[in-house]
């Protein structure tokens, strides 16, 4: 049975840690919101799994994925299933838990990126609480940034494996998580990641050789892979980037 | 080879999402910041494990776990792991990664009850963030309790076990995860809570039968149970409650 990858329209978003996953892996899956009602997607059927006329497995938020009888929800989890199943994850045990822990981490990343331009609340505009973005931008570049890109490159470095990858000898979901954390901070944070990025080189080389993965770099060449932009996470706002 | 849980001291935080699950279990673990150096515990080794020099499985944050070569961060992954491990997960497999995304979606909520005092930066006092908390709990408040809470109430409706819990036919981790959260709740928000409590009775009633379970109701009453208090994530600012 094909899998079925639930997601918002429009925007990259947390979907994209799902769909790199399979991509990556080279799986065949179904993007249910784009598809039509006929072909048993569309808004309506997202909607359905939401509100509970899909069954008893209702995810609190989009990415959600349905796998046969399994459902998933929560972005690092999808893709930690996703990787255990389609071989982009570490064999051994005890590297296999440590990369879920690490792609968990990355989400925690990716919600702070995401409080960055929403401090005061989610359902507010960006504009009704500017001035406190802007102040959360200051220390999220300073503290934060720094913290977890700091993190991410002792990972590399203390790997006995010595292969590049933050968990094991190979590529797996939590470094294909990091490359699409780097590829987002980059878009919104452009000033802070150019000085940012030459104290973590382990970190940019790890992205530079996931975008040129054979299967990884047909995805991001296609019509499939799309743009960021200001309805996402990560939003390109100048008033909050600096060096 | 005995459990060790790895958490800051002084306040229940999130390494009781851990705790919880081993006390219900009723498996042997040592709290290591709380024990000496000569017990191989302190604050030193815990810093050890962050920094690295315990080895290359670096957790970026506590409440970490070490069991035997394993070693697991992030708390919902945590407790999932030790349902999983000690019998407090469901066995059927749909059930099982479904009860990981609950716990997940849980230290998402926990998450959001941080950022309610601190919505600019962790690093700075409340003090210094006290209007931006203020806006933040309105929200948080009118929008994100009910919408989460609601949730809950609908996975055990929906729950086709029909015994009362939120996935499968018995108590699992992912119901002491929602325990603590509104045990925390009702610490920082209590006149909120009584008024949302008459809204999700089978959440409060699953409270209710879990705190009375014979494992948890004998740690609930032993020292090792710590309160509530302001340096930790659920903390009672009354200027921060309303009904």
């Amino acid at each position: 049975m094909t899998i079925e990858l639930y997601y918002w329209l429009g925007l990259p978003g947390r979907g994209e840690y799902a769909r790199l996953v399979l991509e990556a892996a080279g799986a065949p899956y179904r993007e249910m919101a784009q598809l039509s009602s006929e072909e048993g997607g569309g808004m309506d059927a997202m909607m359905g799994w939401l509100d509970g006329r899909q069954g008893p497995f209702i995810p609190f938020a989009p990415p959600f994925l349905k796998d046969g009888e399994v459902v998933v929800s929560q972005a690092g989890l999808i893709a930690a299933y996703l990787g255990e199943k389609l071989g982009l994850a570490p064999q051994n045990e005890a590297e296999r838990h440590f990369a879920r822990s690490v792609a968990l981490t990355t989400a925690d990343f990716v919600a702070e990126v995401h409080n960055v331009h929403h401090p005061i609340a989610t359902g507010l505009y960006y504009d009704d609480q500017k001035e406190e973005a802007r102040r959360n931008a200051e220390q999220f570049r300073a503290e934060r940034m720094p913290k977890f890109l700091g993190w991410y490159e002792r990972l590399i470095t203390a790997n006995p494996a010595g292969a590049g990858f933050l968990v094991g000898g190979r590529m797996s979901y939590a470094d294909l998580g990091l490359f699409q954390t780097v590829e987002g901070l980059n878009y919104a944070f452009p000033r802070r990641m150019e000085t940012l990025g030459k104290t973590v080189p382990r970190v940019v080389s790890l992205c530079r050789r996931i975008a040129a993965e054979p299967m990884v770099k047909r995805y991001l060449e296609s019509e499939r892979r799309q743009p960021f932009n200001e309805d996402g996470i990560f939003r390109h706002y100048p008033e909050l980037d600096g060096a």
